[in-house]
This record gives C-alpha cells, structure tokens and sequence, in this order.
C-alpha cells in the first residue's frame, strides 16, 4: 500500500521539480519551455524504462515477434510498474499500436475536473518514456506518445520505427 | 522484485537531473552549488516523507512519547521505504538518535569503493528528508543528518528541536 505510493509521490515532486526548474528564470512559460520539460522527463523515463526491462526479462523466454513484445508490456510490464494491466490493445499490424489504460495510476491522483485536462501531458511523459525505454531495450525503436480524452483514462500510442 | 527497484531507479534519476540543472551553466560546481543541490532533494524528500506516514499511520494507535515514535520510524517506516529496518538505534534521551542501517537501500547500487565515498552525500539527501518530513508530519520538528563510513552502511543523525 505504503510502498505503491512511494513511486507516485516521487513522480509527482519530480515532475514539479523539472517545472520549477525551468520557471525560475521567466515570468512565464511558454511552449517551448513546456516541451523542455516533457523532455527531460521523457528522458528520465527512458533509462529507468531500461534499468526496469532488464530484471523483468531476466528469467523470461525469448519473444517470438513485436505482437508477443508488446503483449509482454501491456501485461508484465504495466502490471509491475502501474499495478494493473493495460485494459485493451490494438494495432493495426503495420507497427502502430494503441494501448488504453482507463485508470492510469499516474493521473489517478489528480483530479477528474475537466480544468485540470491541460496538465495530464506533464504526468505522462516520464511514463511515455518509460514504455520507449523498455521497448528499446527489446530491440525496438518507437515513438510513443499519450492523450487523454476523460481523466483518469488513457490512451498510448506506440508506432515501431522500422529500419 | 521490479517494484523494488523502480523507487531506487527513479530515485538515481532525480538525482542526477537535480545536479546537472545546477551544473547547467558552470565550468564546475563550487560548495555553494553542491549544498543547493542537497537542500533541492532534502526538501522533495520532505514532501514524500509527509505524504507517506500520513498513510502508514492511518491506522495506527497513537504514539505513547517520542522514543515510540522513534522505533515506528526504525521498524514500520524503514521497511516500506528501504525495505528493511534499522539494524541499531541509540539515543541520549535528550532528543538525539542515531539510526544505524548497515546496508543501505540507497547506496547498495553504487559501488564499494573508498573513491565513492564522496558522492555518498547526494544519495542520502532526499533520504534525510523523507525522515524530517515523516517526523515533522507526527509534531516533531528536528534537524536529519547522515554519514556514511563504510559503504553501503549508513548512519543517520536526529536530533529533535525542542520549543
């Protein structure tokens, strides 16, 4: 319980900690500014998705193809780090997936009003990152982004960069 | 097992982004900046360490004095944070403490080596604070420190701040 929201509570003082950071010079930010941050955080997610990727895989057999990859991160993954699974996956077979989470841990924590839509992209970055990370670790270059329609879901998606 | 080390993951994360925005725009960093860097984490350790015991003390009997409180944050605390407890804990019983843990959580992932020894510090602030912010939160104010003489074991220093 305690040790669940550890990994919250962190995420959230780094987030406002990036933030912080790139306000403190400016009256305001603008959107560059707020691309910085996402990617910053983004980065961050990367190597922890990494680092993470590695001790899951560890006692793991070998993936047959991308489909049985990303089931893996739908399922294995998304249940140890979000504690539960990814609600549904689509693709189209041509290396594009989206993956729907319809409570996403880490935006369960704030609050559902409409007026809080426009802060949802600094919560999903590092996580963003995180799934490119894991991915990459796997053998598969990606560009993953995220959007959310109605708080607290979440919708990812994932397009595979083929050589 | 991943649970695990995702806080310690993203902890080293933080960490290393907290130094390098200071570094940012420095040929080197001087006392002043490497103690800013540790006041940056201290304080996001506070606020973690405020939101968790709020948790974990949700049903918890109130504490007899300060000695109880003490031993919570030895046993209850340190075990869902750094997944172990306190291996020694001595007191004056004039406010100060001293908590032992000879293998800490923080420092297992760095190396053994004497020459590591100076970057112990940045791996112990957000730590230190977690413990004042848990402490503040239960109607003690006190000033953290710790030291660490042989890796990866640790000492931390409480001493209370009597009104």
């Amino acid at each position: 319980m305690t040790d669940e929201v550890l990994f919250e509570f962190l995420h959230m003082e780094m987030v406002s900690n990036v933030y912080k950071e790139q306000q403190s010079n400016k009256m305001q930010m603008d959107n560059k500014d707020r691309a910085a941050c996402v990617s910053v955080l983004e980065s961050m997610g990367f190597r922890v998705g990494q680092g993470l990727i590695e001790r899951l895989t560890r006692d793991s057999p070998s993936f047959k193809d991308e489909l049985d990859i990303m089931k893996f991160i739908c399922k294995d993954f998304w249940t140890k780090v979000f504690r539960r699974q990814i609600d549904n996956l689509r693709t189209n077979h041509q290396g594009t997936y989206v993956l729907q989470d319809n409570k996403f841990t880490m935006l369960t924590q704030l609050s559902n009003g409409k007026q809080y839509l426009d802060h949802a992209p600094k919560h999903l970055a590092f996580s963003c990152g995180m799934v490119r990370g894991a991915l990459s670790n796997l053998g598969l270059d990606s560009v993953v982004t995220a959007e959310v329609a109605v708080m607290p879901s979440c919708k990812f998606q994932v397009v595979i960069q083929k050589l």
